[in-house]
């Protein structure tokens, strides 16, 4: 048997969250391909603890009838209705709209617009907001807005302002690259599941202020880096992505804070990049990644 | 809805290769639904290269009529047949059978037997093959037979009387945990796609002998191990896993064999684990590997 | 030049402490060549934040004047009084004596006595204690002493028989490979900087009990294993070595422990090894690791 | 004892080469303590299977009389002398003139510029050259030079005018960061031990073109970078620094490419940063790398 033809890039990628139960795959995947969907990738989880189903599916058409978002939501509908299910609809070629944030460190923001303007980073950066002048150069070169928002003594108007830079962007997905300011729980609410923010050690370990300090009195033998989803509590947002790098006694809480920002730049890229496929999905405190095949 | 009871461990594990199409999952989920049977944990690949379609799916029974894995299979034979399918359908309560060979350095026995003794390696270890007598006292504890068949001058020989120590005790796996014999042509093949070795180098560096003596000449800062399917042509049978450890200018090759081993104990046993829950696929010279969710 | 021969093995490790100044590698040096002693290895480091001064030599003799400890201390006292230096020269080829001490989870207890028994870690295992019987049978196996010493009501005399069973073989060096007893303050003081701990997280996250579901609720996508020495404060003793291993939202908290064996056996081996070889130095909270040039 | 105040940044960085001997470390650091230099940071390395001795110390001065570089080298004189060393010595205020070398990638360009331009790369880039335009732009924002060096069909005229380059602006180190054109033999060496390549391959698997799309046809479960000194033997040079990150079936040679690239951009910078600090030293075939300790 032949796979059928496509037109390229004609992707949509399908994520679904319910209850768990016999029958959902099936549900799915018959009405997929019902619709002629030809399935390129496919991932599921049902988590024991909360017995919950977590799914997203990538897929292309194979038929003239079913082309657009809405002929195969229409086609899924019965089934969504008949879980409950939370289900969202993406065409994979209409890039993630995602607005950064940075104060005075720019490596994770050069690393991300790099990524972006290469082409690898699957994302629309829309602008950067932040309380300083100092990125405004490096921004101005990437030919993006930048916002700049300084934190006076009213941080609800400041806030107010990134807001509505948010909502008239149409940003879909807000990035802390190293914005060095606590979100009020206004604003975290406001930008709930949709803002992801880079703390510079590994999670739990270290919240809070100057981590590299703290990990240098410590004495640890690694430094981390988390990606995470902000939410009101600080510094305990569902979990993205982490990773480590080995330090040793001969190195200082710079030394420790200048090798931690190359595990700063891959752990944001990373979450960034999963988040705009639609591979994140919330479980509670934790999130499910459905990563690319065996990676 | 609530998740149906079952059995406990009453699980099964399918696992299917085919050429890629559009409804298989949908063929296997609704063959599976309509049995009453819940996924746990499920994943496919369709590798774009060779069109070939590979799934792993992890169920359990709900419903009386269907218990068994005849059962099971009945149900899926019309999907099978429509797709031309190899179809495997095993309980995942009955531990792979395992023989393991080994020659002079025993740290991946020890690791191994030291694993499975816990409880932690789902297979079953039924002996130990050897051309040396040095591990014989070990395997004694774990109280299974120790074959000791010495390499004389009649290879062929020895290898026969290996090949009947697999058949006699229904081995499913062969395990080469530093076996220090290249296997003839004729074993390769009787063996073809149920025999792991343990290359100690991050493959395809260093093939063939003393690759820490190799690596320690050409001053890599990285050793590895390399978890492989046995074929004819010798250290270029489908990875399976691997892993790196840093090493530096200080170590002499001896020194890079002993941080080696923990390397080559992890990944031996991460292979051995993965091929005996049937997570390893074989995809031509390559494999596709169905790891734990997200791990 | 050639280098002058020696006799095998007949290597002498030199450790220092004392605060920092200029002259002391130049005494050190000075006086060791001047009793013929040919540096193999050597290591120093300053602290700036504590002004102490650490050395590691590692040395041989050329000369048959200079043939043994008394013989180089006598030719270090000027430039250790001089300096007011803590001083330790012991002769490479005396195995530090270790005693082992495990509850039920024999992991680490294993993967200790297999490097042992095949010469790759530089220690004598003395015996090993225990609060349960469950390992009897593995260390009668390698042929060393089993303490069974039960944790009864009176806590104070099981230690006391510990200690007993330390000082009556010599014990050097006391690992807890895995023994879930909380020292009393007492212990701890007799045994300090002389006994190691495995702690089963990434600390300092995940300190107490049972981390491994900690590290499960709380989402992390690594997890990791800390050898430490152990204190009056309960997993805040100085950090000697830390590894993670990643994981994924599929695996719960007894996958998590599965895989975190793998992490514990090697990071505990890695500190005992270096600590045998009196690589670790102690400055304050955190330690000083003089590890083999390069890795 | 205190430690004598100096100037901020007054460091030297002094690194022998020489037959190993006993006393070199006595005569070296006698001299160094008789001119008031107070150690910072110092290793040493002799290599048992050459008979070499390597050593990197930082000092700072303490007294009036020994200030520059000049001072210090009249004091080592005699110990040069007598050991027959190849001695340097800088000062480690004064960055390594460097030029970098591109094609059509600038990942690695990138994140080498922006780890200069926040000042955390001890270097001084005085310049780019490219055989292509496309990087012009990155570059002008950072003010400095863009030689545009087109490679037409006299391979030998591009080679003089790139050397030209090299001369004029008083490079000390030549960094190919992506630059995709072989060196002919008498490039290589004219820039002998001044030349840095970063290889997209976990060397030596996969020499040569491609080296992503060789490792994704082979099915490895790890992909690497290597830096390494340029030599006439294409990829065979010294390595510095290697590092891989792990990968799955479901990644094609792009996605190994995309994820690669996070290790190349890594791995070329720590070999640079070591370069500019003279922690490198060549033995022969491989190198010496004097970390920052510990790490």
């Amino acid at each position: 048997m032949r796979i059928p033809p496509t037109l390229p890039h004609e992707h949509y990628v399908l994520t679904i969250r319910c209850r768990d139960a016999v029958g959902i795959v099936a549900g799915v995947a018959s009405a997929l391909a019902a619709a002629g969907a030809f399935i390129i990738e496919s991932s599921h989880f049902g988590d024991p603890d909360t017995s919950l189903f977590f799914m997203r599916t990538e897929f292309r058409p194979t038929e003239a009838r079913f082309r657009s978002v809405e002929d195969f939501a229409t086609a899924l509908k019965p089934v969504a209705q008949r879980f409950d299910m939370q289900l969202e609809l993406h065409p994979a070629q209409a890039p993630m709209k995602v607005m950064l944030a940075v104060s005075r460190h720019g490596h994770c923001l050069n690393h991300l617009l790099n990524r972006w303007h290469s082409g690898e980073l699957p994302v629309d950066v829309v602008g950067v907001v932040s309380n300083h002048e100092d990125m405004r150069r490096m921004v101005d070169w990437y030919g993006i807005p930048y916002h700049h928002l300084p934190m006076g003594k009213d941080k609800g108007a400041q806030e107010a302002a990134f807001l509505k830079v948010v909502e008239e962007s149409g940003t879909e997905l807000v990035v802390l690259a190293r914005y060095m300011q606590v979100l009020s729980d206004r604003m975290c609410e406001a930008l709930q599941g949709r803002c992801i923010n880079i703390h510079h050690s590994f999670l739990p370990s270290f919240k809070g202020a100057r981590p590299y300090h703290q990990a240098h009195a410590r004495g640890v033998k690694l430094v981390g880096a988390t990606a995470h989803y902000v939410t009101k509590d600080l510094d305990e947002g569902p979990i993205i992505e982490q990773d480590s790098v080995r330090v040793g006694h001969g190195m200082d809480a710079n030394a420790l804070a200048r090798v931690g920002k190359d595990v700063e730049n891959v752990v944001l890229a990373r979450a960034v990049h999963w988040h705009a496929e639609r591979r994140v999905l919330l479980n509670g405190l934790r999130t499910v990644v459905f990563r690319q095949g065996g990676a």
